[in-house]
């Protein structure tokens, strides 16, 4: 009963010391602090926020819980990305490999979808064979031999994080900007990096859609790793429509496949390239982000960034001959072209609805014990501002069956808006980017 | 998980339809909402409030999570007394007996001891034999028979409002209005009530100290328990010293003896007249509070309330006789008197120091869990305001042994602040009224 007065406390608008901080985040992640008592205190945190020491503490503290990533002196620079989620977002899969083959460690630390948004785990199962349960030690293991890996949170890293994550998932505590930052540097910070690149998104498919909360979370985000020496940088990016043309597991890797073998659409290379930049930069493989952005540029032309992507599979039990033809990708059975059902311009393609829709024909979850069907989802053509002829292909349905074809074009009817005029202003693809030094724009 | 969305819309400052409150109550009652979704909703709730009408909704839900009492129609009027807990308030134990002496029902519903507050229950049950775990069929046939019970609350009455306090303890959500209210609205509203008279206490030792709570307090049961048939008033009573002497259970009942026997300290008799005018007049067996103090005097002095007390002892397998000789009752082992350090005048009576006192001797509870101690206490005869001279008794400590006696001591010496100056200003005995009709002094 220790916890109630610090309940009470936060209840009441005041402060929890660091010390009473790694107090209760080790009795709830030891078991001896019950649930019931923790989900009092994060909504007491949601409604009444924590200072910028408070919210260092707790992170430390979560950070603690677990264990880290220790490189030896030789190894390359380590930096890492993380995105706040989207919808068509397989930036991870194309950035870890194309930064790795600049010569900067990637140890990427991936997560799952959840809602309407995709996760990077997910995508990568789609793979055969592929693994991403490694250990700490393996993982550090293969960063230092081929430069990165994608593995997902194991029991080692941030235990804290997984369970509290779990608790406000069921509690209404998700969206809370200092429990957001909380949860990703604890994790980050585990990974021993020596920069982080932040991909903040903006629009109606984010899950802090306002401007105001995306500066607060990336602020929060920057003292946080800033405050522990890893250098933070945010961008905002547009999350009004999917990002490239294939939303849904599998259908997601080809598209980063193609992206690393030169054939990605301009809207995912330009967020790709512009995050990558900014991980050169960090890491002082590059000077200024305009050097950085043409050895990524070289790096897929050369084909290095393909080639390192082939490492990277294979280490982790995949067959590296999948990036070059992703046949043994899983195929959904019932495909099917979507039209446009009368003359007008594009004004939308709604994210939440298209993830929406990837759920309905399974390959998302709804809560976290759900099996996924990887095949399925939508390869969308039609970009806002768009001019369609009635009758012209706006996308395809990847589904399970015929039936679940009609669910997917149900979810399109209502995702892909047509007008008359044109569209309202779609957000520019990199809005700002923040620093410890402010925010910009561009 | 249908409940996190309505978690969602209450932490954003929304309101849940009354079916939405039945839904939730009915769940967590029925154990299929998990603990720490309803902390987190308790939290919500605490920080951004309920309309009226959903404080109503709440409240019903968990009235109806049990049964209630269902009187005949030749029963008299029924009229029950709440108080909102303080230190050395035995009034209950002796308005039951004297109200029903003068004609009118009571079916007393009472709570156990909590933090630096007594209960009733706790008080009842340091009488040897005396059963308070009636049935609801029980209590009902004694009611119509001798005019009164006095029993706690089983899993029949608001099994949903028994589950709620537990968790509300342990989350730092106990102190909120509307909780409080629905809490206590919910198990009265089961007895089948014609009137209810609130004790509503103020000062340093109450749960509310502040006025403003304690009105908002009061106005929110007056309002649930006038919109459902049950006319309710409420008296504000002083809690910035303890009520009478005696402060410990058994203690406690032998002053309340002493009170129907026409002999209690003139300030519980206020508080016990105050209140028992208020429900004889809700009842309707007197005109104004003038004539029903003087019935209730007439029935102390016949001999008449306390016999109706010597039949609800008797009636709830207690011996009768101990009303006229309490020796039977839990004796402390160890007794001393405390005296003035120092000539001076009694500044003040600390209730809370007093109420945490009973519970370092071991007549109060840390835990639910915790077995009580009944014979320990104190009986405290300085009042604030009084002359006294070094030396002089200003109290006795009961107590299990001689270090015990010690520990009472240090209480007592931290609790009673004697000094040179006239004190600063008491609270009145009764210094407000609340009804529908508004808000009156005295």
């Amino acid at each position: 009963m220790f916890v109630v007065p610090l309940i009470e406390r936060k209840r009441d608008g005041g402060r929890l010391t660091a010390s009473e901080w790694r107090t209760v985040i080790r009795e709830y992640t030891a078991g001896r602090m019950p649930d019931y008592q923790m989900a009092a205190l994060l909504m007491a945190v949601f409604l009444r926020g924590v200072t910028d020491e408070e919210l260092g503490a707790l992170t430390d503290a979560m950070r603690d819980s677990g264990g880290s990533l220790r490189f030896g002196a030789g190894t390359p620079p380590r930096v890492d990305k993380h995105s706040t989620g989207g919808v068509g977002d397989k930036v991870s899969l194309v950035l870890a490999p194309l930064v790795a083959s600049c010569g900067v460690a990637v140890p990427m630390l991936s997560g799952r979808g959840l809602g309407h948004t995709g996760g990077t785990l997910d995508k990568l199962e789609s793979i055969p064979g592929f693994r991403t349960d490694l250990t700490l030690e393996e993982t550090r293991r293969q960063v230092e031999r081929i430069g990165c890996a994608m593995v997902g949170q194991t029991a080692e890293i941030a235990p804290a994080d997984r369970k509290l994550y779990a608790l406000r998932d069921a509690t209404g505590t998700i969206e809370a900007v200092p429990l957001m930052a909380a949860s990703i540097l604890s994790k980050k910070l585990s990974e021993g990096l020596d920069g982080l690149v932040l991909d903040v998104k903006r629009g109606s498919g984010a899950f802090l859609p306002g401007f105001d909360d995306a500066v607060a979370l990336a602020r929060s985000m920057i003292a946080l790793g800033e405050a522990r020496g890893c250098p933070t940088v945010a961008l905002f990016t547009a999350m009004d429509r999917p990002l490239g043309r294939a939303c849904g597991n599998a259908l997601e890797v080809e598209e980063a496949f193609a992206a690393l073998l030169g054939e990605g659409p301009p809207d995912l290379m330009g967020v790709v390239y512009a995050l990558g930049a900014e991980m050169l930069v960090l890491a002082g493989t590059a000077d200024d982000t305009e050097a950085a952005r043409r050895a990524l540029e070289d790096a897929i032309r050369s084909g290095r960034a393909a080639d390192t992507c082939r490492r990277l599979i294979e280490a982790q039990d995949g067959n590296p001959g999948i990036v070059d033809d992703p046949a043994p990708l899983p195929q959904a059975p019932a495909v099917d072209v979507y039209v446009a059902g009368r003359d007008g311009i594009v004004q939308r393609v709604e994210p939440r609805r298209i993830g929406r829709g990837i759920v309905e024909l399974g390959g998302g979850r709804r809560t976290m014990d759900d099996r996924l069907d990887p095949a399925v989802g939508f390869v969308i053509t039609a970009n806002p501002g768009d001019a369609v002829a009635r009758g012209e292909p706006l996308a395809s349905i990847y589904a399970s069956d015929s039936a679940q074809v009609a669910v997917g074009r149900r979810a399109l009817d209502e995702a892909i808006v047509l007008g008359d005029e044109a569209p309202a202003e779609v957000l520019p693809l990199v809005s700002h980017r923040v620093s410890r030094a402010g925010i910009e724009e561009g």
